[in-house]
């Protein structure tokens, strides 16, 4: 059981770097690596890998480094990935159906159960070989398939209505990808991914 | 002439979400803000955004606030937007007809004005009113339009060549979705979107 506490959010992202770049060495074969190769292959400087991790205890033999495997397995625990999540889908439009099929989800322990939408034309077809379910059947899907994670994708207008929804369904985490703020009850986790923002970390840099 | 330094993704990050609750509040008419208020509304502590703000000058009345209108245009001129920026996306599957549906973009002053795809089925179709172009055609395309940024959502076989590509044509920043580390020369703003990290916010929390 690990001891869950609020760290900076960037932290977490991090984590999530670097676990993709000791999951790259360990499939080589490279047993070690220092903090250095970490930062140089995750764009950030190797005193922020040691204070990212040092949040989490004491890791890596000092001159030698951290064995590749073991600090991979730590932080996929770290990040709640040591078993494997269900994740529906709400929203059977283009941005729920590249989601449904986006080949990064599996790799890191997410299964895409369910892809949920309201349009009759679209109720029954398989996408990648995922159903489009009635959002009416959420309820009897998330207790089915045990469903924790949950992910919007429907247009501004009805992200709200789709939150209480899954809520109401018993879901724990939603990503919302509608372009607006929407809210749910503290002991549901909400994270909303604003794409255009994603534009702002270049533009930022762009401008002169 | 605003000066550019480092500043942490975070804090970036974050200035995009107090631009989003400054206009909301000025189309409100609500005339001046507190940094309370923008702590609430964004999820940040009170004494975070004043940190984050202190990082560009000193902006406010201390016991009265912040002018919403002001400070809000203050912040779009840190994030370069001020002025519109044209965009292309290369892949018009899903994902890239996702991305040129979303209505997020517009509003904070991004227009995608092509999509590109090697694909003779789809060259020539229009979506949401963007026509599909051959990826042969960019160069032109880039210095007609006058592209700066651009956004990849092909398959992740193909991201570095296309990336190769749009930094050829002299795109200056790029955006890439697929799940692939690709790398761009010093010149080339290069940010990746991973998804699945979105949904690793979560589980980090969500894990016992």
């Amino acid at each position: 059981m690990l001891k869950k506490f609020k760290i900076p959010d960037a932290t977490i992202g991090r984590l999530s770097l670097y676990s993709r770049f000791l999951k790259e060495a360990d499939d080589k074969g490279i047993i070690t690596v220092s903090s250095q190769q970490i930062a140089k292959a995750t764009g950030v400087t190797p005193a922020q890998v040691r204070k990212d991790l040092a949040y989490f205890g004491e890791f890596g033999t000092r001159g030698v480094g951290y064995n590749s495997k073991e600090l991979y397995n730590y932080i996929m625990k770290i990040l709640g990935l040591s078993k494997r999540w269900k994740v529906a889908i709400v929203g059977a439009g283009n941005l729920g159906m590249a989601l449904s099929q986006y080949k990064g989800f599996s790799e890191r322990g997410f299964d895409i159960v369910c892809l949920f939408d309201n349009d009759p034309q679209k109720i029954g077809r398989k996408v990648s070989g995922i159903e489009v379910c009635p959002l009416s059947s959420i309820k009897d899907k998330v207790k089915i398939f045990n469903i924790e994670l949950a992910v919007i994708a429907v247009p501004a207008y009805a992200a709200q209505e789709v939150s209480d929804i899954l809520v109401d369904a018993g879901i724990k985490g939603i990503i919302n990808f509608a372009p607006v703020n929407i809210t749910t009850p503290d002991n549901v986790m909400l994270r909303r991914v604003d794409l255009a923002a994603q534009l702002e970390y270049l533009t930022y840099y762009l401008e002169d």
